[in-house]
C-alpha cells in the first residue's frame, strides 16, 4: 500500500497581509499553501497515518511551492505536472469583529481544473485504505465534477473507504448546483462529513443535528455521517448510534483549516481501526490545537493531541 | 468645488515599537503618519467624499511622507512647503492593562505652528461644503490660534459648514487655556463634536450627555452638537432632537484614531445630505471597523461600513 | 487639462521573495504593484508632470491596491471597475549570476484584457499633452490590440503627442506577432522608444543604433526615435539630429523598472518643453537613481535627478 | 558597596518562534536571554536598586550576549569567563489553550555548572545588602549545589540578607531531590519565596497559604516567607504577621518572568528599607507590568509601577 | 531500492543573525538546518536522484525541525529517535572582509554521537547505489568513528559505491587525529573528495593538484579522487585521466554549503551513469547556483543547472 | 578613577528605512542611537578601556533609549535628566551611487543644547586619563560652545589629556563659524583629529597631509595631530615624527561611524600607554571592522582587531 489515506483536490497558494493590515495598503504577504484536501492529508500524516495527495499542478516554482510544503509534513504528492496552466491562489484578510475574514479567490483555470483520471496515479486510490475529497473540488470545473465521480467509483470498486466533506463555498457555486453535484456523488460515499449550516442551506434538510444525520444516512446509505456544528462541537451517526463530541476550549490564533484538521484526525483514527467516538475526540482535539497555529495546517503531534484528550491544562511545561 | 470636505491641522509622523516592546529597548519602529484632521479627511475620502487637507510642512522626505500617505487614501494635500521648519512627530507605546498607552509628543516648532492664512490655499475652504478642524490645532501655537479663527471665519462667510472637535490634549495645554481658546472659536462653528469627559473637564459643564448637548447648543448656537462617550456610544442634538447611537461590538487591534474615523464618516454623510441619525450610525460603524486595523487611519470601504450597519456577522466570507 | 501625461496599460501586483530566497521555499513575499505604463506615469509625476493612468481593474482589494499605490505617487488613476475579472499578477525572483532574474506571469484574463474605449475616460487622452502606451498592452489580448490602436488614433486626432515603447516580452508573444501588431500602430506614434535588442529581434532591422533610429524614423515618420542600449546608454534621433546619452554609474539594488523610469523622465521633460538632449539626460539620471531603490517605481525627487546631472558625488550629505 | 543586591545563577539564551508558529517549521527565532536570578537583578535594577549578577559564562559571542543584555538594564555582570564550556540555552513555544507553553532545555554542561566560589567575585556578596539565588541553580549540578551553599554561608557570615526562591523545575530534578537540596540550604536563608504549588509538591506541606508560611517560618527560622499563588496573588509572613497582596488585572502578552519580576521588585523595596507590605505591592505591580512586555525581563520604570499602585487606569496618556 | 544515494552524518540547527549584525547584540536569528551529509543528500535529491539520510536525532521539536526540512526537499530521513540526547547546533556570523565568517559549534553530546549500526536502518545502505559520509562525522565521537567504518564496510560488501569527503574542521580535531581516522577509512572508500588545502594540512601531501590526486589514488586505490580548489575550480582523477573543471562566475549571497552542493550534484550524475567530466560540470554549476541562495541548501532545479551549463546569461527572463 | 576615557557630546536617536527604501514611502524604520562622542566611547569600551559619556538627556523613554544602548556596550552614562527638553534625532537614508547617503537632522533644542558644567558630573573629567569631544558639540548652541570650552579647561587643569575631532558638519554651521569656535578651543587640546577635507575647508590650510599636520602642531602646540584621509588611510604627527597608516581592505555594510571607531580605538591604545603608531593601526583595523556592521557602533572585540592586525584572511573560521 502506497498510502493509507489518499486525498484529491486543489491546493492553492495562500497570500495574507499581517493581522490588522489591509490588502489595499499591505507591503508584504505571508506566503503559505492551503487546500481542504491536502490540509486533511497533512493532519492525518502528522498523526502517524501515511498520506498521499493526488492532483495536477503547473510545472513552475509556484506548483513546487505546493509540493514542497506537503512533503515538509510527510504527505507524498502524486502530481501531474502541466507546462501551461496557472497555479490557483487565494488572498485572505484575517477579520476582527465587526469585520469578517475576507477571502478573495483567484483560482479560475488552475491546472487542477482539467485533471482527468487517465493522467492521475489512480492506482494509489485503489491501494489506499481510504480516499477523501470534498465539495470544493467538483465546484471548480465540469471536468473535475466527472473526475471526482470516477475516482470515487474507482475507490468504491477497489474496496477503498470513501469519505466526502460537503464543504460548501458560496463564492464557487449556488446551493442548488452544489446539491445536484454532491447528491450525484453520495451513492459512492461511505463517510459523509458536513457542516450543519451547509446541510440546511445546500441539502435543504431540517431538524436538529441527530435528525439530519439519520435522514442523510437513510437517504444515501452512508456508513457514517458526521455533522460539524462550529462552537457546538460535532456528532457522528454510525451503526445506528449517534456519538456527540463537544469542542475543546481554545484561544484562537487562526481559525482557517479547523474543519480539515478535524476530518484528517478523524479519518486517521478510523483508518487505524479505532471506534468512531475515539475518532471524533481526536478530531475535536486536533481542530482545537490547529486554531492555536497560523496557517491552514495542523502542525501538531500525537502527544499534544493525546495531552488535550487527557485534559492536560494549558499552563507551562518546564 | 475642489473638495467637499477641507480639514486643517497638523499631521505628524507616528513612530511605535511593535506591541509588547518598549521604546527603551526597541530596535525598529513602525513608521506611519497621524493627525486628527487628516485622519478625518482620510475617513471621509474612503467613504466617497472628496477631501482635501490644508497645512504647512517641511520640504523634506519627512514632510513628503505625510502627503504621500494622504494621497494613498485619495486625500489631496494643499501644503505650504517650508524649507527650514521641523516635522512634528510622536512616539506611541501601545499599552496593555495595567500599562496605559503612552504618547510622547515631539511636535514643538513644527512647520505648521507658523501657518498663516495668507500662505495657505484658503480658496478651497471657501469652495468646500464643509471645513473641519479640532482643538489640537489652536493648542499648538499663538499663530495657529489666530489662523484657526480666521479660517473658521472665512468658511462661515463663504457659507461653508464649519465643524470642530474639542479634542482636548492634556499634554498640550491646561483645561482653562483650552476653554478660553475654543469658546472664542465656537461662534464660528456650526457642528461641535466633543467627548463627554472633555466637556466636563474643559468646558466645566455638568449633567447627563443630552443635557450637555442642549446647554452647548443653547450657549453657542450650534446647529448640531455631537457628544461621544467611548464604550457608551454617541449622541447628537440637531434641530432640537437628540439621536442616540450605541457602539458596535469590536475586537480591537488599535484604538488610536477611533474618534477621527467617527467624525470623518459622520461629516461625509452630512455632506452627502443624509440625516443626522444616519451620519451617527455611519460614524459608529466606521469607528468600530477602524479599531480592527493598525494605525490611525480608517482603511475601510463603504461596503464594509454598510455590512456592519446591516448587522453582518464577523465570520468568514468565502 | 486633466493630466499632461496619460498612460494606458496593465498594472499587476508584483510578488517577490526576499533576495537570496526561492519562491519554492519562501514564507513571505514582498507585495508591490508594477506595470510599464503606470511606472512611466509615476516617474513623470514625481518629476512634477501631472500624470494619469487609464485602465480597467477588478473592483476588489487587489484592484484598489493598484490605485492606492499610484495615488501615493500623485498619479490619478482613471479606472473602469469590473466586478468579475481577475487582477493580473507576476512573481519575480531576483537573480544573481549565474541565476537569472526569473519572472512568472499570472496575468491571463485580467480585467484590463477586455478594456474597450467606450468604457474608458477617453476624454483625458484628448486633453493630454502626451499619451503613452507600450508593446506589452497589445500583447495581452485581441481586444487590447484594437483598443490600443483606437486610443492612439484618438490622441493623434486631438493633437496629443503619442509615445510608444516597443517593450517586447518573449513570454507574451512571438517576435513576428509583435512586429505585425506594433508596426500597425506605428503610423499613430510620434515618439518611439525601443531597446536596441528588440529592434533587431522584433523589427528585424540591422546596423548600429544611429542607423536603426534613422531607418525607423524614415519608415514610420516618427518625430523622435529613442534607442536604449542598456549599459551603453541611449540615443535619440529628432529633427534629423542624433543625441547620445551615456548611463550614470549606479550601484544597483533592483534593476526592474529602469527603462520605464527613463521613459517617464524623458517624456516629462519633453512635455515641459525642454529639448530632446535635456530629456535624454533626465531619463538617464532618473533610471540610474531608480536602480538604487527596491521595486518598479522611481521613488526619486527632481532635486536628486538634478544633483546627478550636476555630477554630485554619492558620498554622504550632512 | 559594589551592589546592593547580588544574585547568583545561570542565564541562558532564550530562543522562541513567533507566536502561532511551531519550532518544527519556524524560519526565525526571537533571540533573548533569560535566567531567574538575572531576571530578578534586572527587575531590581530598573527600580533603582544597584544590582550585580555573579556567574560563569563561555568566553564567546553567546556568553557576551548574556552580559550585554544585563548591562543594557544596568546590572553589572561579575563573570568568570570559561574558554571551553557551552552556553546554556532554552527553546520556548508560547502556548495557547489547549496547547501549553512548551520549554525545551538545552543547558547540560553549561559553563556555570562548574562554577566554584574560588573563581567567583565572592567579595561583592560580602559587601551586598542582599544576596539572592533560587532552587534552579543547585538543580544544575553537584558543584553548583555546593557552591550555592557556600555563597549563602558567606553572605550569612558577612551579615548580608539572603533570599531564596524555591523555583522548582520538574524537568531538572525530582521533588525529593529538590527537597533534600533546598532544605539543606534553608538554614542559611533569611527570606524564602515559594510558589504555593511547589511548597505542596516539593516540601510536602499542607494547609492554606498562611499556614504553609507559618510552618516554614517555624521549621527553618526564616525572617520572611513569601508564598506566591498565581492569579490569587501573594502573601508574606514577617515578624509574625501575614500580609496579603492580590494581583493587578493584566492583559498578558508574555507570562514568562512574572515571578522573577515580583521577587526583584520585592527585594528592591526591602533593601530600600520599606516595610514588607509595600514590597509585596511593588512586587505585584511590577509582575503585572512585566506580563505586558515580551521576554523574561521587567522592562518597566518606577513611575509606571507607582502609577499602577495609585490605581491609574490603562487608557491613553496624551 | 529505497534510495539511490544514502548519506550518513550529523545535521545541526543553524542559527545566524541577519547580515551586518553581531550575535552579541542580535534580537532575532535565522533558523535553518545544516549538515554536510544531509546538504549533499538535498542537492542530489533536487537534481532528481532519490536520496535518504541516515542518522540519530533527539525526539523533540528540534529533532523534527531537521527531518521536516529534509522532507521539504524530497530527502527521506531514516532516523533513530532518542528521548534524552541533545540536538546539535551551530551559530554562524556571516563575515565581511576583514571580518571572517565566524562559526560557533554547540554540538557536543548530540544524539548522533552515540549512533551505532545496530540502531540504524543499515539495510538502505546495502540497497543504495552510493553511500556518502564525510570527515566531520568520525570527528564527533569515538562511537561515530567506529560506526562510520562499519557502515563503509557494509556498503563495500554490498557493492554500494562509497564516497567520502575529507571535510577537515580545525575546530573538531587536530590534523594528525584527522589523518589517522580518515586514512583508516580510505580502504573502504571508492570516491574521495578533498579540498586541496585539507590534503596538504591533514594528509601532508605536496605537489600540484593533479599530483596530489594521483598520489592519493595510488596510495589508497580510490576509483576516483576529486580535488576541490575554491575559486580555482576542481579536478577529478578517474581511470588514470585527470579532468579539470573551472568555477562558474557567481555573485555570492551565502558561500556556506558550496562544497556539499558540488558533491551532491557530482554524485547524482555518477549514480545516473554519466561520465566523471559531466558530473564535475554539474557539481560546479550547482555549487555556483547554491552561492546565490541563503542557507546551506542547494535550492535549485535541474533546468537551472543545465541553463548554467549552456552558458545562459544572468539577465532577466520575461 | 571612574573612567579612563570620558567623552562629552550629543547622542541622537537614529532612524533609517531599510536599504533600498525611501523615507517617503517606508513603513518601518531601524531604531538605533548615534552620536560621535558616544560612538567613540563605545569603541574604546569594547577594546577594554573603561569609558563614560557625559551629557544631558530628556527624562523619557527616548532619553533612556540612549543610555540603555551605551550600557549595552559597557559605557557608563553620566546624564543630567531634563523633564521638558526634546531628544535629538536624525534620519538617514543609506545612499547607493549615484544617490548620496542623505542625513536629515532633527536636533534643534535637544536637552544637551542647554547643558552647563554646573549640572554635569565634571569630577569624572578631572579623574579621567583622557577627555574627548568633537566639533559637532559646540556647533549645536552658544551654551554648548561655552560648556565645551570650560570642560576642556577643567580637563587641562586636572592634567587629563584632551582630544578633539574637528568633525565639521556643513548642515550645522558655516566653515568660518566652525573655524572661529574650534580655533578658540585648540589651546586646550592635546590631541587633534581632523579629516583632511575639513582642515582645507574649515581651517583653510593647504599642502599635503604631513604639511597640514606640522602646521597645525606648530600653530596650536598640539602634542599629536591625526589627519584622516578616507580611503587613503590616516597619519599622525607626534613628537616631530609623522606615522602613516593605510586602510584595511573592507567590504562595507554601513560606513557611518567609521571615523568615531578609529578615534575610539586610537585613544584606547594611547590611554593604555601604547605608542602612536600602534594606536593608529588599532584605529584603522577597528574602523575597517566597524564598516562590516550596521549602525554607528563598533561592535567588535579585541581579538577581532588583533586578527586584522595579524593579517588574518576573511575566509571562514570553523
Amino acid at each position: 500500500m502506497t498510502a493509507e489515506l489518499v486525498t484529491f483536490g486543489e491546493t492553492m497558494i495562500r497570500l495574507s497581509p499581517p493581522e490588522g493590515e489591509r490588502i489595499e495598503t499591505a507591503r508584504s504577504l505571508e506566503f503559505r499553501t492551503a487546500g481542504a484536501e491536502s490540509n486533511v492529508a497533512v493532519a492525518a500524516s502528522r498523526l502517524g497515518c501515511s498520506a498521499a495527495w493526488l492532483s495536477k499542478l503547473p510545472d513552475s516554482p509556484l506548483g513546487r511551492r505546493v509540493t514542497t510544503e506537503l512533503r515538509t509534513h510527510g504527505v507524498e504528492p502524486y502530481v501531474r505536472w502541466d507546462d501551461d496552466a496557472r497555479q490557483g491562489a487565494y488572498y485572505i484578510e484575517q477579520g476582527r469583529a465587526p469585520r469578517p475574514t475576507n477571502v478573495i479567490y483567484d483560482r479560475a483555470d488552475a491546472a487542477v481544473t482539467t485533471a482527468r483520471p487517465d493522467e492521475l496515479a489512480v492506482d494509489i486510490v485503489e491501494d489506499a485504505a481510504a480516499f477523501y475529497t470534498s465539495g470544493i473540488t467538483p465546484a471548480l470545473s465540469e471536468t473535475l465534477r466527472e473526475t471526482t465521480g470516477e475516482l470515487l467509483q474507482t475507490a468504491t470498486e477497489a474496496g477503498t473507504t470513501t469519505a466526502f466533506d460537503l464543504n460548501y463555498r458560496s463564492k464557487l457555486w449556488s446551493p442548488s448546483d452544489a446539491r445536484d453535484a454532491c447528491e450525484s456523488l453520495f451513492p459512492k460515499v461511505d463517510v459523509l462529513v458536513a457542516a450543519e449550516r451547509d446541510i440546511r442551506a445546500v441539502l435543504e434538510l431540517d431538524g436538529d443535528a441527530p435528525t439530519l444525520a439519520s435522514e442523510l444516512a437513510g437517504d444515501f446509505d452512508f456508513e457514517t455521517v458526521v455533522v460539524t456544528r462550529g462552537e457546538d462541537g460535532a456528532l457522528a451517526r454510525h451503526g445506528g448510534t449517534v456519538y456527540e463530541q463537544p469542542v475543546f476550549e481554545t484561544d484562537t490564533v487562526d481559525a482557517i483549516g479547523t474543519g480539515d484538521a478535524f476530518v484528517g484526525a478523524f479519518l486517521s483514527r478510523l483508518i487505524a481501526g479505532e471506534p468512531v467516538e475515539t475518532a471524533l475526540a481526536y478530531g475535536a482535539a486536533t481542530a482545537a490545537l490547529k486554531r492555536t497555529v497560523h496557517g491552514d495546517l495542523a502542525v501538531v503531534t500525537p502527544d499534544e493531541v493525546e495531552r488535550v484528550l487527557r485534559g492536560g491544562d494549558a499552563g507551562i511545561d518546564r
